[in-house]
Order: structure tokens, then C-alpha cells, then sequence
């Protein structure tokens, strides 16, 4: 991996690299921040995953994480949120394509050339980051809306990676929502049945989490209806999850709603990476 | 004033207004970060004035200071960095015309229509802003780059006006830069004698400050010599200026500089618009 920026920030470095990926078969774009702590060994990493349109770079510059980061001595990856490039199918929508991979492995032309985000960031980013850089086993993810929904879908079949998962504003239910039926139908096909472990809410509802749960969800946020948190929060609630479904009153869509609660998004991972589950065992 | 975007953000709001400026004499844009503690009454106002190229929104992104105004309770201005708009003249170089006034009231064709920032930020959008919102009338200024010269020459020329001053990595002696030689020709004409009003070293050298000054300056700043850091810093020395002058070693001339200090510059600025200034009379 090659580094093409660099700087100084908050007594760590924030990097972006570029790599040649075999998984999705095309250059591909990241960043990290590594906290002054790294200095002296390996430390426990969050994952950032992003929401639509977005690339490495949004969180990464507005999601105002690594103060937090450098203070709690956690490292923070940024991937990209699809292939990119010529060469990599598109569409015209916004929501469609590259900038909206949906953090999972397309089985469907055009899109299954390229479109390995699941493996990506799972496997292969994982392997590349923690082979190159003072990270070690204890592993955080989280993200924004489609990043919401890769952060929980990834770690809830996943619960063997990751340490702990939180989301802001996750798309919660896209298999009933138009953030979702049109994405999953053209990367996965029209056979819902493939599609649940690609919802976070089924997820939830099969699979829980071992440990407990944060998710952070604006009351004025203008894609409410798309992202369909009711869905996720009911289930969690019957399921008797162990976590917390927070309702933040006036809060928008906004990176100006994520970097608000950034800093207790953070403190949080880093006390279940730093300590023991807080919950041992699947909660029924 | 009309708000043309409004966030929530850490219990306060971010708003973007636009409006017609008489001074300027075209539409404005300027932001305003108000902390959750304006609900219950008049808060002091800390102004960030922004460097060559950027806006009202540079720092209102980026910048992460909501978080600091609304852990100590003061709001936030951040002016555009020259006027806009058909009919206002502009260069074809990044750094002359718009995106670059220089915080100055331009006397020289084509620019002295509209490029009249100084008067601009010191009392027509104080004006509004005090009397349209509630700011109380203890104000601090700050800013970066260009931002920091502006800062820097409006607080140094206007004691009356600002309780308190700071700077992040300033252009810090136009006159003898090519950050500033070219601006202030066109700006203000070639006689020189007219300059000096318009460098911070200058009127450091001839006015001081009452109080104490921070400054900010990355060892690695790829703009280190058009700053002219260092010319500031031997004035302030000799006239044993009250005030620190900081190297932060390996930060650039980015965001990711002006971030990591951003809460110190917070915290610095509220002890003095809460208190009294530090030092009561002008250093000899």
C-alpha cells in the first residue's frame, strides 16, 4: 500500500493509502488514523464504514474522531464505500453504484465484478491493515446510515471479528425500504430470501449480538422514513438486546448530528476494546 | 438576515444565513454556531476568520470548534473571506479577488466596490449579528492563514473591539511576502506607506496588544516561509509582548493543525471573555 497524504493531528497521523485490490479488482482508497499510543505498540482499531456518496475522506474530515481517538490511544480505518474507476459499473443514481456498494459481495452483473465490499473490508483491508500497521486483535466498527448498516450487518455475522458495534443513523431494515429493495435487488437479485443477511433488523432479530449495542438516531433526521429505525429498535427490544437505542432530540442526517456524538461513540468502543464484553453471553 | 441551512450540533444550532450587504454591496454568506447556553441569554462571540481560498464553511466543517464553544458556552462566527457574486471583480489566481480579501477596504480599481472586508466584518456583520442574536458584546477573534492576519490586524488596530486575540499559523508580515506583496499592490496601491496598517509584525511592532496573544504555528507548514512566522515572533520578543507563540512540532498548514488546537484556543479565548484581561495595560 502507498501512502499519498499525511498529517499531523492531534499528536497522532491521519494517512490515506491506496492499494491494488485483488478482491475488488481495482485501485482502491483508505485512511487511517493511528493515535500517538501507536508510537509504543500495537493498539485496538475502530472501523468507520460511510453512507451514500460518501468516500474515505467525508468522516475523515468531519466526523471530528480523531481527538477522541488520540485520547483513548484507538486507532480509526476509513474505508471507501465502493469500487471505483473505469471499468467499475455505475449508475446514474446517487444510491446506485459506485459511492453506495452497501458492504456486501454482488452475485449480479454488472455489478459482481467489482462489487466485493463485504470480503473487502472484512477480509482483505483487515489483513492489509493489521500487517502494516501497529494494530492488534481487538477490533470496533461502526458507521453512518449505509455505513450503519455495514457496521451492524458486518459484525452481526461476524461476532468472532469484532469486539464491539455501534451505528449512527444505520439504514436499519433496507429490505423494506427504498434505501435498500432497489440495491439489494440489483446486486443480489430479486430472491429476497438472499437478502436477510444483508438487514440488519433480520440480522438481529436471528443472530443478536453477544455483547451490547449503541445506536445513535436523530429525531429530525430528514431520511427517517427510509431508514426505518423503528424496525431495528423493535426488535431489539423484543429480543431483549442488551444495548442502548438512543433518540436524539433536533438531530439531523448530518455529519454536524455525527460528530456531536462521536466522542461517546468512541469512549464506549474503547471500553469494550480495552475490556471484557459486557455481556458474555447471546441475550434471548 | 434569511437562514439558509440550520443543523443541530452538540445541544446548539449551526445556521448559515445570507443577506445584502450594504458595505460589500452584494449578497453575503456567513455562519453562526450559537452553544445550547444562548437559550438562556446573551453569550460571548469568538470570530474565526478563514484563509486564501476558503468560505463561511471551511471551518464550520472541519474546524471541530462547535464542540469547544458548547463545552464553555460562547457562539461562533464565521465571516466569508471576500465578496461574491456577478458583478464583484476577480483574478484568476487562487489568491487574489474572491476567496482572498485580505480583511481590507481595497481603495484601487477594480477592486474598491466591493472589497471592503474590513469595514464588513468590524461593523456591519457585528452589527447584525448583535442585533439579531443573542451576543452579548465581549468578542474574541481568531483565524488561520490569511484569517490570522485578518485577526490579527482588526484586533491590533480595534482594542476597543475584541477582548481577546489568537491565531492559527497567520500571515503573520504580508509586506514582505509573496502572500501579501502582490494583494496589497492591488488592493491598496504601491505605496508602501499605505501597507503597514495591514501587517500584523508591523502593528505589533507600533500598537502591542493589552492582554495576551496566542499563536499557533506547525513546524511542517508547507507555507512556513510566506507566513514569515518568524518576523512576528521577533517583534513580540522585543517588545516583550505578554502571549505565547507556539511550534507545534509535524503539523502542517491543514485542517487536521487547526483542529487538534482548536479547543485550546477555545478554552484560552473563554478565559478571557468570561474574565478579565490578563494583562490591563499595553507591554512596552
Amino acid at each position: 500500500m502507498e501512502s499519498i497524504a499525511r498529517n499531523r493531528s492531534f499528536g497522532g497521523t491521519q494517512t490515506v493509502y491506496r492499494h491494488a485490490s485483488k478482491v475488488c479488482d481495482t485501485q482502491m482508497t483508505f485512511a487511517v488514523y493511528l493515535p500517538p499510543q501507536a508510537e509504543d505498540g500495537p493498539v485496538p482499531a475502530l472501523w468507520y464504514l460511510s453512507g451514500l456518496t460518501c468516500t474515505h475522506e467525508n468522516a475523515m474530515v468531519k466526523g471530528g474522531f480523531q481527538e477522541h481517538a488520540a485520547e483513548h490511544g484507538i486507532a480509526l480505518i476509513f474505508p471507501d464505500t465502493s469500487p471505483r474507476g473505469e471499468g467499475v459499473a455505475d449508475d446514474e443514481a446517487y444510491d446506485l453504484g459506485q459511492g453506495a456498494g452497501f458492504y456486501l459481495n454482488a452475485t449480479r452483473a454488472p455489478w459482481s465484478g467489482h462489487y466485493r465490499m463485504y470480503d473487502y473490508v472484512l477480509e482483505e483491508l483487515r489483513d492489509l491493515v493489521c500487517g502494516a500497521l501497529p494494530l492488534n486483535g481487538d477490533h470496533g466498527i461502526t458507521g453512518h446510515s449505509m455505513g450503519g448498516h455495514g457496521a451492524l450487518t458486518l459484525a452481526l455475522r461476524n461476532p468472532d471479528k469484532f469486539r464491539s458495534v455501534s451505528a449512527f443513523a444505520p439504514i436499519a431494515n433496507p429490505s423494506q425500504s427504498d434505501w435498500g429493495r432497489k440495491q439489494l435487488s440489483a446486486y443480489l437479485g430479486d430472491d429476497e430470501s438472499n437478502w436477510a443477511d444483508h438487514d440488519a433488523t433480520s440480522l438481529m432479530r436471528e443472530n443478536g449480538w453477544p455483547g451490547d449495542v449503541l445506536i445513535d438516531q436523530g429525531s429530525d433526521d430528514q431520511f427517517f422514513d427510509l431508514l426505518r429505525p423503528q424496525a431495528l429498535a423493535d426488535v431489539m427490544t423484543r429480543t431483549r438486546q442488551a444495548g442502548s437505542f438512543r433518540i436524539q432530540p433536533g438531530y439531523d442526517h448530518s455529519y454536524f448530528f455525527v460528530s456531536t456524538f462521536a466522542g461517546d461513540h468512541v469512549a464506549w468502543h474503547a471500553q469494550r476494546l480495552f475490556g471484557r464484553r459486557s455481556n458474555g453471553g447471546k441475550p434471548q
